[in-house]
């Protein structure tokens, strides 16, 4: 237990370097690397030492500063051409991260309204900007996790049992993380939440992650198989599921991690709430339904040799390994965002939260 | 693929020794083990090197034969009391299972009805009646295996996508299985079925044994991660689900390995049939309900590290690992026996099916 899992930051930035939690190392070490060039940074994107979106999208912000720290250049057009090679590298190292583009985006707009409106050409000053604007991406993320935290803490009481599927928790984020942040808020005014955490195959999200960061703040946590999530909500032990999202389209039909799709379903059948927490940014009113979300499949040894001492599966298998499911909005009892708490239907209180209304919709 | 499955005898006596599928070795590898003497058997069924319910009978069976192939006794009294000893030892390898205990039962009252019938004794008289009774052992579970199967293919069209989870296959029984009994008979008569395993946390036998075991016997098998039943589902893979069991109580409700109640929950949002397998041996009135069903707790350390390379959770975590869940009656679309099909209301079809009325019931 020890330290608050609050202070442990995923991604820092100190002096021209960047410091990371080693997210490949847990949960048999808490270890620290210390990245000096963006070649550090692109190699710690690209072996998901750094992992989450948003915590990509920090780490791809300092890490741009990184590359940048050291630069000579005399113009503007010369510091613009370097930091281009930087983002053009640093866009490589998880080609499908769109919190990576976003972010690096972010700092070239940045950029090039200094560039424009400043006179005299200063490489410090440029830096500077470079780093206010990295520095804005953590805080506005750890605002919004903060947020999502309070609304979603009204719709939990004191000694509830929480069931989470993967890891939406503070090392995915800038802090607090998006499925966690009621459970370490609650934790933080002793609200003793019981926690149940799937440990979500085939990569193992929540034994080795949401199970470490929840044991380090000191919470309740009970670590299951995906498959015992139906007799722990039997036991009656369960009297909320809460997860987060990669997407959520118009209608309110929401990609997350596979097995959320299961998990909402058992919550049906059971009588218990489930509630998906997303940040505004991962709502897509582009996309109308969940029929329209691409589903990524992976490498089939992740099922059948990864981890392992030995291959778990016979040699030629045949697998099938989606990333992610959809879940349909049918099944979700409220989408909790930084700016509120969307009800069904979700065609109408979605299109409300985009619009910047608020509160409970 | 190669070999037919099913001519894959998991346990076999050959002039007084017995020759088991060592299945702790598979998938990896498919090798057997010759055991010469009672020590010997005692290991391979406490090691779980034969597994399944039906083949731990059948291997205390022939094992007794094993150990009672040396005797020199010269009377009936010390060829008995030899026996009693051999049976004593034996049954100390699983304490747990109920099937071990059951077929040396049987195999003390066909040595006494001998023993009883018979003028003067003769060792290899009594050696010969334990043989022949081992042999009807294995014989009845082959037979109510493809029974089961047979009853159940009536339900099963070619072409279907099967879900199965755990392992209820040919190698835990004399042949066939119980759950996959029906997919070797369709197999057999060209049905092609597209059949979906279950990897089966935390002890993965859906990947360690069903999916080698269908693999071997040529049958089109998907190994899949416990949370993504949902999504095969939902893409409109899966027309029928089918498990064995564990225990039956007298109104349906279903006691089988951890996540089976998951499945049929998932199964019924779908509008997928659930089909139980069970041996009318598993079906057991005396138990009301499932609520009287013990779930027994196993070490969590079959979560958080077993199989794997280092642990995969944080040490200390707290764990819940229950090795059953019961599913409840009313997520059933049908319990297979060998003398028939029984339907809801389970409360009147299971009777009749106790009471020796056949077929769909």
């Amino acid at each position: 237990m020890g330290d608050n899992i609050l202070d442990i930051t995923p991604v820092k930035y100190i002096d021209g370097r960047m410091i990371i939690l080693d997210q490949t190392k847990l949960p048999c070490e808490t270890s620290y690397l210390v990245l000096e060039n963006a070649e550090q940074v692109w190699d710690a994107i690209h072996k998901l030492r750094v992992r989450g979106a948003p915590a990509i999208g920090i780490a791809a912000a300092y890490g741009v500063c990184v590359g940048m720290a050291g630069s000579a250049a005399s113009t503007f057009a010369d510091f613009l051409d370097e930091f281009r090679r930087a983002k053009a590298y640093l866009s490589t190292a998880r080609p499908t991260a769109v919190n990576l583009f976003w972010a690096l985006d972010r700092m070239e707009k940045r950029l090039l309204s200094v560039g424009i409106s400043d006179g005299g050409f200063s490489a410090d000053a440029m830096k500077t900007a470079l780093l206010e604007e990295a520095e804005a991406i953590r805080l506005e993320d750890e605002q919004v996790c903060r947020r999502i935290g309070e609304n979603a803490l009204t719709l939990l009481r004191p000694g509830m049992g929480i069931l989470t599927h993967c890891n939406a928790g503070t090392i995915a984020t800038a802090k607090y993380g998006t499925a966690l942040s009621a459970i370490y808020l609650g934790q933080e005014r002793g609200y003793a939440f019981k926690v149940f955490a799937d440990e979500t195959r085939p990569l193992l999200q929540g034994a080795r992650l949401t199970a470490w960061e929840l044991q380090q703040a000191g919470v309740d946590v009970t670590l299951i198989c995906d498959n015992m999530a139906s007799i722990v909500m039997k036991n009656g032990w369960i009297d909320a599921v809460v997860v987060g999202c990669d997407r959520v389209a118009a209608n309110g039909d929401t990609a997350n991690k596979i097995g959320t799709s299961g998990v909402a379903i058992l919550a049906r059948a059971y009588g218990i709430p489930f509630y998906v927490h997303a940040p505004v940014s991962t709502i897509d009113m582009s996309t109308a339904t969940g029929a329209d979300i691409h589903i990524e499949l992976r490498d089939g040894a992740e099922i059948s040799d990864m981890w392992y001492e030995k291959s778990m599966a016979p040699s030629g298998i045949k697998t099938y390994n989606p990333a992610f499911d959809v879940t349909d909005a049918e099944y979700i009892t409220a989408i909790i965002t930084e700016r509120g708490i969307a009800r069904p239907p979700y065609s109408i209180s979605l299109a409300a939260i985009m619009e910047g209304a608020a509160d409970d919709i």
